[in-house]
């Protein structure tokens, strides 16, 4: 029954499976437990195992060091209690680096150590299947290792950004819009979820997964229906199902303080759940402490520190000084998730020009901090559908601007690098630095002295530097030269990057 | 001798003033010593007099309390050793609010508790005499009330910007160019900046006095060939002469870390003066405690904090994220003295349209701090003079919009105001609030959704609130308002400052 056959040999950091044949009482999610321990040396990490249907139980392990592991199961099922296994953990594959991890106060890191530089999107709900490889392909020719995704479906209740007769499949839950039975999930919904979790890995993105949202709009009356009782259920499910995946992060929500009241009136709200029990929950519970965060809406609050939280996540179209600002309070990395979208849509979220996009993205890096992108273009003239809801390629002018952006900024050594506020004009030109060796400056056309830029502090008279010109918005090296000492004024392109380093 | 008969009454925070013949030896600067001790009930306050040539010998006295004073004076020359007398200090006329003090850990108030909008400019050394009323005029027709203004005179080495031939018609000591006599004051050269400080303090503008520069180029050699003992010496001869003056502050240098080698080349260089002792003379000297400050080079060093600091004056194109990281990091009132002029000069200090000119000023005052304005256009188009250096009437296109800037600001509890960086996009839209109760928005047309700007807390969903819209590029009220809760798209012009009162 157990598949231990094929899973003996489990690389590092990716997933162990075993699956088991159980019973199938009334509901086997709220009457049958399942768990194991999973044991290396002198360690033991507990995991619980989850029903995946058809009287299937499944336990999910992801090793995070090298050499034999054995495990064994307790159940209050006769058919799943007292068994037990091994399996050897092997050296992670060429491209598996392990889970992302805060790193050096505002950054992150892969397990192994490699740094990571978010370089976020936001996007892809459940869309047509046929659709989703497209959407996947786009993401990843352009760069980008982390998705923002919702887990509950969403309903378009203004039907204006989207063809609003498009329904799921299927519900995450058992039952009826408005009648859902909370404490029944419905596996078709979640192997689904799933699958394209794995798919995200498998291409090294990230899954940024939004655990709560309430964009039904009473449609299906989830996320306000659930009590706090039916939250943490579905939580426990969740770290079961998805824990094992590296590529997990868990973001509580999609604009926690806000609610949309029945006549359709903004509100502020912070309480609409309990997120602390949320966010503590997962902290003690997920035995791979994937990164944990709160987004939240713009007009309304920064979800406060805590420490369950293990970084800011936050919408604004502020990328700069409020980043700084939050940095400070904070002492955690800061990702501006959502500073508006490209697009072309009425609304002020959807109407950024791929200049304003590159700008705040990029100045959310020269504040040292992270940022997220997204697209809202209408897939075609004839649909209300947008690419942000419906997926297939990216058609907006920033994507491969930031893929060049991150490729400047992976060739940093960006974890070590601050604002240097007396060498940014704060507007139109921004410096990163790593002490007094390494200059990044990123200039928009906007700057007034736009043709040419002081480099080299004049207090270093002796010595050279190596001066490199990049052209951010065609995208290619512009000029590379050597200076000798002093203060020169360069000429530059209407946007550029400009990377010194002493010698 | 003296002349307390015309002196008998004073009015508190003006200048009284006693008049004494003495002895007239080889250098009666170092070789005759005379203080007085000015009593007022309990306080004594301790005041050093001043040669004045011819003989005459001076002293000055601020009184700060109403009501009598008695005084007598000691000194090594007989004729001026043990005079005495007393004098009633009188409430003060109608415009006098006294010297100007920091005040709420990042502001300024008048002695008197009245809030002082630092609006500042810089110019005017000194030139023609016949173009000083005019200037003056035009300063304060704008509604400058701080002017950043050279004690020595500046020599305009390259000869760009000044007509070279423009020499001061005395020097500030005895002797020749490049061998001056730095213990022998030209008393000539100090009653003519004297009478300058005397006419701004009538139009209630503040004079920020330059101590120290370097812009002699060594045409005169004033200031490096000045000694430690030789820079002590000229500051007790001007706290003497000037400290009376309530509109005085202290700013010890302009560009403190700037050198210009004999190559032409530009240095920093941190202690071209030994500003250490500087500054704690004047802290332990000056009856009256006068604002004191260091101006640094904007590729150098802002002057790190001391506790004879009082505030913080810099010079930088980056008036808001570096100035609020300068508030905290210093605790004190911070002014961007210099954040390059309005003109049209091919240099990058002045060559700032009107419209970024009226932007940085007005980043400054929405990071809840200060600036000074300057401007840089030629006199006329056959001569090599500037504003800035020459004089007569400002023709820029931001004075005015300025002045209608502090019109606003006088019209808000500004000192009580922070920048609320969740309300501000912070490179086109920026806010500044008291509590929850009075917004301020200042919006340049650059900002993605221009034409209407969303105002008002979702969470304030009971209550209305009135809005006064100003358009800050034509000056006038463009609309008044009240909104009756919740959040509102507002239509606002593309220069806006838009000030939201909760009722």
């Amino acid at each position: 029954m157990g598949t231990m056959e094929k899973t003996d040999k489990v690389e590092r950091w990716d997933i162990f499976e075993f699956s088991l044949t159980g019973p199938q009482p009334a509901n086997p999610f709220k009457e049958v437990e399942l768990q194991a321990r999973f044991e290396h040396e002198k360690r033991t990490v507990a995991v619980k195992g989850f029903y995946d249907g058809d009287g299937v139980y499944r336990l999910r392990f992801m090793p995070d060091e090298e050499g034999p592991w054995r495990f064994s199961t307790r159940s209050n099922a006769k058919e799943l209690d007292g068994r037990s296994g091994s399996f050897t953990c092997t050296p992670p594959g060429q491209d598996n680096h392990g889970p992302v991890r805060p790193d050096k106060t505002f950054h992150f890191s892969y397990a192994d150590g490699t740094p990571f530089f978010v370089m976020g999107t936001n996007a892809w709900t459940y869309r047509p299947e046929e659709i989703r490889r497209k959407t996947l392909d786009s993401f990843s020719r352009h760069g980008f290792n982390k998705i923002r995704m919702l887990f509950f479906p969403k309903h378009y209740g203004d039907g204006e950004n989207v063809d609003i007769s498009y329904d799921p499949p299927v519900l995450p839950f058992r039952g009826e819009k408005n009648a859902l039975d909370f404490s029944y999930f419905n596996v078709e919904y979640f192997q689904s979820f799933e699958k394209r979790v794995r798919e995200l890995m498998e291409l090294g993105i990230e899954a940024d997964v939004i655990l709560f949202h309430f964009y039904d709009f009473q449609h299906w009356g989830i996320d306000m229906g659930m009590s706090r009782e039916d939250d943490l259920f579905f939580l426990a499910y969740l770290v079961a199902r998805l824990g094992a995946y590296r590529n997990v992060w868990w973001s509580l929500a999609n604009e926690f303080d806000l609610l949309v009241t029945d006549s359709g009136k903004l509100q502020v709200v912070l309480d609409r759940k309990d997120w602390e029990a949320a966010g503590r929950y997962l902290q003690e519970n997920d035995p791979y402490d994937h990164p944990r965060s709160v987004h939240n809406f713009p007009f309304g609050v920064v979800f406060p520190d805590r420490d369950w939280l293990t970084h800011v996540s936050y919408q604004h179209p502020n990328t700069y000084s409020l980043l700084m600002e939050l940095k400070g309070r904070y002492g955690k990395p800061v990702v501006n998730d959502e500073y508006q979208y490209e697009g072309n849509l009425p609304n002020d979220w959807a109407s950024c020009t791929p200049e304003l996009e590159l700008t705040r993205h990029w100045m959310a890096v020269m504040a040292g901090g992270y940022a997220s992108h997204g697209e809202a273009y209408r897939i075609d003239e004839n649909s209300k559908d947008i690419f942000w809801s419906y997926g297939g390629e990216l058609v907006g002018g920033s994507p491969r601007r930031l893929r060049f952006m991150k490729e400047i900024l992976e060739s940093c050594p960006f974890q070590e690098m601050e604002p240097d506020l007396m060498k940014s004009e704060g507007r139109d030109l921004f410096c990163l630095r790593r002490g007094s060796e390494l200059y990044l400056y990123f200039k928009t056309p906007g700057f007034k002295d736009g043709g040419r830029l002081f480099i080299g502090p004049p207090e270093a008279v002796e010595g050279s530097y190596q001066v490199e010109v990049y052209d951010a918005w065609n995208c290619w090296l512009h000029r590379r030269l050597v200076v000798h000492s002093g203060m020169n004024a360069l000429p530059v392109p209407p946007w550029a990057a400009i990377k010194v380093a002493w010698r």
